[in-house]
């Protein structure tokens, strides 16, 4: 199992080669597979659970105000990494955060103690999972701009709304760059916005137009 | 000159041990002391202005929408550093932040490429800067939390014991669109709350700014 492990983790882990034998066999053998059903939760706040790669499935981080009210943070898809998870090993991380399994998944887990004493002696280790966290802080702080600034997913929303109505039809046979342009936008910003109303299952993107799914999701998106 | 940020930066920056003689070189001579007046921006963006040390007064980070509106995610201190405006530094970050200053200051900046070439060949500078990127992500989720989460009037309660606290005084002048600017809301909603806050003897509010006259009642909302 513990060659398993290594095999894996010598591809995903960057740091990999620069960290010493004993350091190897501590991540290593605290490592374990586990699998989640949907809807799980997976982390809770300030637990120390550890560092997650998602090998099948798909995880959802999010944080959790008093009254229970969510807010999606980010995905973490096949393949992807999580250090959130492992808060002890990232002191300067000082809020809580959550993560559910959104559908069946299967990771690859190492444990948090373990995680954070390898950062704390191997620099490049902790080099790592800052990083990590750093682009989670890109991901959050995209949220944050949707969220406070609004409008955008609000005009796009209705902006499609308008030309299915127009068309009768449910797709729009625009690019996003078309798109962009009547909104007076940016392509990327559109493309953006597309990918994330992917995610939550209310359009279909592809190169040639955009096709409604869930209008009933839009039509609230809308309001 | 050199000798002067040498001293400074021997006791403000953890990694300086561990840097070698022409890394430390390279930091001294791109250094400068500049004073900047009160708001005047001093980040703009993707810019990489530099690694920023407060010496006396304050700057804020913000960000901006397309619109305009402004919210603030946190405030830079007396002593206190960011590296936030050092973006080439931190290849993770890919969203962007502005800095006014919100006093007459002056800063020490550490110029944004040299501090960036010496991350990526020290890990230890690296670190430093990861971890400072990290704990300003935790001020930005704690100013989300406020935002998303809770109550307006609440949220005002806990901003004017905050400006109270700052200034050691019992009055803010501030003007009301001045407050919704920094709370990322409208003048509107902050003149409403403030009258309510009025009508309840908790604040006296004026054209020119707001005078705490409860602070105990204050302090219940804030809770």
């Amino acid at each position: 199992m513990e060659k398993h492990f290594e095999d894996i983790y010598k591809e995903k882990l960057p740091f990999w080669t620069k960290l010493t034998d004993t350091e190897k066999h501590t991540l290593c053998t605290t490592s374990s597979v586990v699998g989640y059903k949907k809807g799980t939760n997976i982390h809770n706040a300030s637990e120390c659970t550890g560092m997650i790669l998602v090998q099948k499935g798909c995880l959802r981080a999010y944080m959790l105000s008093e009254t229970g009210k969510e807010i999606t943070l980010y995905r973490i898809y096949e393949g992807d990494m999580c250090v959130m998870t492992a808060s002890c090993a990232l002191t300067s991380i000082t809020f809580d955060v959550f993560v559910d399994a959104e559908e069946d998944s299967d990771c690859y887990l190492i444990g948090g103690s373990a995680f954070a004493s390898v950062c704390t002696n191997n620099p490049y280790a902790k080099i790592f999972a800052l990083e990590m966290a750093a682009s989670r802080f890109s991901d959050v702080m995209w949220v944050m701009q949707q969220i406070l600034f609004m409008s955008f997913d609000k005009r796009l929303a209705i902006f499609i709304l308008d030309e299915i109505a127009k068309t009768g039809s449910d797709t729009i046979n625009l690019t996003h760059e078309q798109i962009a342009k009547y909104m007076g936008s940016a392509r990327e910003v559109v493309s953006r916005m597309l990918k994330y109303f992917s995610t939550e299952g209310i359009v279909e993107s592809s190169r040639k137009g955009v096709k409604v799914i869930d209008k009933k999701k839009l039509r609230e998106l809308a309001l």
